[in-house]
């Protein structure tokens, strides 16, 4: 059942922007982070919440959006997230980051996946302009911008290609295809357990 | 339910160090990791698995444990743990690491909670050591290792402290009580939206 939700949970871009997603459950998945492990049991991540038109439509000049879509300038309106968590570490708090913010995201969208959502982790940020917008005092580092919401569209797994690039494409249905690198080739055992 | 798992996920310490854990369990949980998002899907991480008696003996002493526990030094003979999981990154594949790392051990350690085994993160190594009695090539940078196993110990969550310490303690029955920040500390809202 978690394989379930791993599987569900892909990186997608568009969204019916129009389905709001609301403060509770958001707060939902913020409580999901809260409850994952922290280096040093600092916890020093805030997360800042965005679900109303008008604040998403503040963060969304902020983003960069699929970098190996070349001829894609990110999702148009209508099809733009519905909700965003920034995340943020709190620097009077630990200068200890190491993964922690790996650890929140990946439970906000497993999260995100069990109430029929999905997202994107955007770390291509214009971070002073975000922090301009937001009025997110200089104490706060800027780390990830989770986009979220309801999709609007299909993305595919594929085995790597022969030449080995892991740049994701789209067909002419505009489906979107991910190329991912299999177990074989990321599993190190010694060669008495092979 | 993924709340269930998000829960019952607490950083276990001592383990049934004889209930190994085989093969198999360890690579769904490596493909758990590989079906999680990476940064610029380049997916660098590789995972070095250990899971006999004569490779965890040789991991354990490149470990530091439980730096709040100033008397405690780390799991005795018996409650060690059962596997690791060493998650590198691949210095040929990409600089660009981001929280990658965090992500896949978000993912391991769900999918070993969902296998009734615990785990704990630990950044906290004697890299060349581990380095060196594991052969890994000089490509490879450690990043984490995974302590893994059935846990023998219980694992309590506690409110803050009105000190503000997140330090985590031992009681005289020991049990390990570890101490959380509230949804409301965390979470940044509008005032308008409060």
């Amino acid at each position: 059942m978690l394989r379930d939700l791993l599987i569900r949970n892909r990186s997608y871009r568009r969204f019916k922007q129009r389905e709001l997603a609301d403060k509770a459950t958001l707060l939902d998945l913020v409580d999901g982070a809260r409850l994952s492990p922290s280096a040093g049991n600092k916890k020093p991540l805030k997360y800042l919440l965005s679900f109303t038109p008008q604040r998403n439509a503040l963060i969304f000049p902020c983003l960069a959006w699929a970098a190996y879509l070349k001829n894609w300038p990110g999702p148009a309106e209508s099809e733009r997230p519905a909700a965003y968590i920034v995340i943020l570490r709190d620097t009077t708090i630990s200068t200890n980051l190491n993964c922690d913010h790996g650890i929140a995201a990946q439970s906000i969208l497993l999260g995100a996946v069990e109430k029929n959502m999905e997202g994107c982790i955007i770390a291509s940020v214009r971070r002073e302009q975000l922090r301009n917008v937001l009025n997110i005092p200089d104490h706060l580092e800027i780390l990830l911008v989770m986009a979220l919401g309801i999709p609007q569209e299909k993305v595919q797994l594929e085995n790597l290609p022969t030449d080995g690039s892991i740049a994701y494409w789209r067909d002419e249905q505009n489906i979107h295809h991910v190329p991912k690198r299999s177990l074989e080739d990321i599993v190190i055992l010694p060669e008495d357990e092979l």
